[in-house]
């Protein structure tokens, strides 16, 4: 098969950033295109799951702020805690969509950027001008993409993609859909891997373990 | 190092279930045991973390039902989704401490015995009743067993169990800790062994993605 592979994510999440930079290169071993999906997380948990935010959750928060880190580390990846509260990613989320809908390899790159700036650099990417900063030095024309986000349409295409997500079922970013399977975090990118390699579940938790005892 | 691998399970979860199939294996391989102990998920996830119990999460219950049998397969073990609702683990855990206070190897294999009959035969192990049968299959002194786990004692052993695993931060089960590294999660033991082998986080994701490929 060689649908492309759904790779549902949100700025904010230090899971989705670790994985952002090995979706790629994994879906391209096999041949596959990646079809990226920015979502508003936040969104999903509150208003249709009824939870609180991960890192405000009891117990759950600390083990994010110690996993975060260490999961960076296994990916061979930089990564800096950063410490804004209430950082969010509409406008990187709406700018984007809109650069996608121009050029798809260009609004991945601009992805990899924002990432980097949140989970690497340190700096916030809640507002729009630190976005455009990050399309600015790929030669975008950015007051035609901040106008762009501020109109209905450019709201109106990000509504549409979280609602997307909530339909295929991403309670959670990284979010994966491949032929059909959901998989759901940075820790199951090996799930991913083997899907592609073997097109089975059969085996992929044994033999990886047998594995990553060499 | 040679410290046992702690290993935090609760009868009602599958990714327990599936956890408890590997566990003893995994840490065999690197001359290590294991300390299993019973919680009720229930207590900390519904009075700890505010949260819902899993299987009434929107959107994160169907992952789960998908994701338990696509688990067992990717472990090689059987698996069936039982219809019960509240079933509950109360009189299993008890009786898992009280058979470990007496022989901690016995506890273990009535442990297989009872994730098996839920989660492989589909019957129920919320009665006493239903538990004592795995114990008397064993030849354990089912009376005194149903005695013992009905005592203010029976009750506190457990109490403990779950303040004690609330402590080391144990928010769902499987959860195991190695070194002092909490790891979530039956999606994560290729952590657990990885860690084993190398001590490291190190190129932990990267290098299982590259196996998994093969």
């Amino acid at each position: 098969m060689t649908e492309p592979v759904d790779f549902y994510f949100d700025f904010i999440s230090p899971y989705a950033y670790v994985g952002s930079t090995q979706i790629d290169a994994i879906a391209a071993r096999y041949g596959r295109k990646v079809n990226w999906r920015p979502v508003l997380i936040g969104i999903t948990v509150l208003k249709i799951m009824g939870l609180k935010p991960l890192p405000e959750t009891p117990m759950k928060g600390d083990y994010l702020r110690h996993d975060g880190p260490r999961m960076a580390k296994a990916f061979g990846v930089p990564f800096r805690q950063h410490g804004f509260k209430g950082a969010n990613s509409l406008a990187a989320c709406r700018s984007f969509l809109w650069l996608k809908a121009q050029d798809e390899a260009l609004a991945v790159r601009f992805a990899h950027r924002i990432f980097k700036k949140l989970w690497v650099d340190g700096i916030d990417i809640t507002p729009p001008e630190s976005v455009a900063e990050e399309a600015a030095a790929l030669a975008v024309d950015t007051q035609a993409m901040l106008a762009a986000i501020a109109t209905d349409a450019g709201k109106k295409a990000l509504n549409e993609a979280v609602d997307h997500a909530i339909k295929v079922g991403a309670f959670g970013v990284p979010y994966v859909v491949v032929d059909g399977e959901p998989i759901w975090g940075c820790d199951r990118l090996w799930m991913l891997e083997h899907w592609l390699a073997h097109g089975t579940w059969d085996g992929a938790g044994t033999a990886g373990l047998a594995k990553a005892a060499k």
